[in-house]
């Protein structure tokens, strides 16, 4: 996985410096590029080769991405892939984007990795062994959630994820904003997500992302001792048999859950 | 000056990785840290001594910075200083903050110098003879803004700045919202101008800001072909004899500004 993100990496900077080709999908706002799809390729043959070499059956192996949705069911080893998280950040240089990687033994994510390329930082995470993050020219820390309690020094992550739940998003910022430090639109969820669990941003809030933003993010988050929520405040679980559904959620630290659901009442 | 900034990056980072010491100032939302003070005091020891060699009159010499707002009127040699613009982002590690000096003759600014130190990047600019960037590992490029004309690509720089102005810019982010491509709130004002310069972002907003957040950026901008405006549409002009004057914000390509008063109205 490592491997193939840093591949990905390479072939995303390698375009980053020219004109994006952008394509509009469902509306202005919903953009892929052709580099999210050469990115994918990279890491999908890159994971299948190093699993044939291991003499892995091919029929065993299973990809899951925003352009690979139509799988029926997951398998003994499922990828689940955002060749681009951040693509508009993306589009316009500004140099703030991810590439994600799970890795699911079936359903049950083992592996998380992502990788910013651009400043080539990578946050990671095994299933009950930790998270870590690795800054460039900066030693590997494991990442340890502790959250201010006071409100009023957080930062929140708000989102903004087109027309439908736009009213809702910002009638509840606004709401919201007085009691904290400051909010923040980075336009990238998987890796505010990583800052949340390395402890830079206190709650996440988004309102439509996708099995491929969250699959390695939330590991990665869990294993630091934080935790996704629905907006009413369930402990929200990834549907691999649809991987079109589209996920709400709340994000911080596991043991702030009843203070972060009270300053969103 | 790039000996200066670069001196301040180095403070800065020393003390990035430990608790930063946030001091409250008029509200929660308005802080300082004791980084800031000892980075704006780095920066003026260091151009101070480096005039005295070139045998320039001390009296000559004069400092506007958050921390010294008691000037009657500039002087022959007159820096000013945002120690670190982006103070939440460096109180919770967020990797996005900049160092700003500018020099004036007198009340006219004649060369900007941004510099993020986490990222180590410059931006920088000469009244008359253009702007520059430079990213780590990558070589000098001249900034020249071409805004993509067509509004539904753009993506907004959107500052939240208090309570004062927050209902306001609400309403005017919420209403702009469906018509371009994104909002972002990166949290440092200085870089986002710049990156308006690179055209990685189309248009910033703000709506409470001051002179040592815009002496060096606006430089940077306009050497770029771009421009700040009053909410009215005035160009913004910046008051040397009043250092506490807060200053509200439309900046963009030059060329655009009808295009974004009209999606402004």
């Amino acid at each position: 996985m490592t491997l193939a993100a840093s591949k990905a990496g390479k072939v995303v900077l390698k375009n980053f410096n020219n004109d994006a080709e952008v394509i509009v999908k469902t509306s202005h706002q919903d953009i892929v590029t052709k580099t999210d799809v050469a990115s994918q390729e990279a890491i999908k043959k890159l994971i299948r080769a190093e699993l044939l070499k291991l003499k892995v059956n091919p029929d065993d192996i299973c990809f899951i991405s925003e352009e690979d949705k139509n799988i029926t069911k997951p398998k003994k080893h499922t990828f689940i892939i955002d060749p681009i998280d951040g693509t508009t950040n993306f589009a316009s240089k500004i140099r703030y984007f991810g590439i994600s990687i799970a890795y699911a033994n079936f359903s049950s994510v083992k592996l998380g990795l992502i990788y910013d390329p651009v400043n080539k930082t990578k946050f990671w995470g095994e299933q009950g062994k930790g998270s870590w993050v690795k800054y460039d020219h900066e030693p590997v820390t494991k990442l340890n959630l502790k959250t201010n309690p006071k409100v009023s020094n957080w930062v929140l992550s708000c989102h903004y994820n087109g027309l439908e739940v736009i009213n809702k998003q910002f009638a509840q910022y606004k709401k919201v904003y007085p009691a904290v430090r400051g909010l923040r639109t980075l336009g990238c969820l998987t890796l505010e997500l990583c800052e949340l669990a390395a402890g830079h941003i206190d709650v996440v809030l988004n309102g439509g992302t996708y099995i491929w933003d969250l699959a390695a993010a939330k590991l990665i988050l869990e294993q630091a001792g934080g935790k996704i929520y629905t907006p009413a405040g369930k402990n929200l679980s990834l549907n691999f048999k649809n991987p079109s559904e589209i996920y709400q959620l709340v994000a911080c630290d596991k043991k702030l859950k009843k203070k972060v659901s009270q300053l969103l009442k």
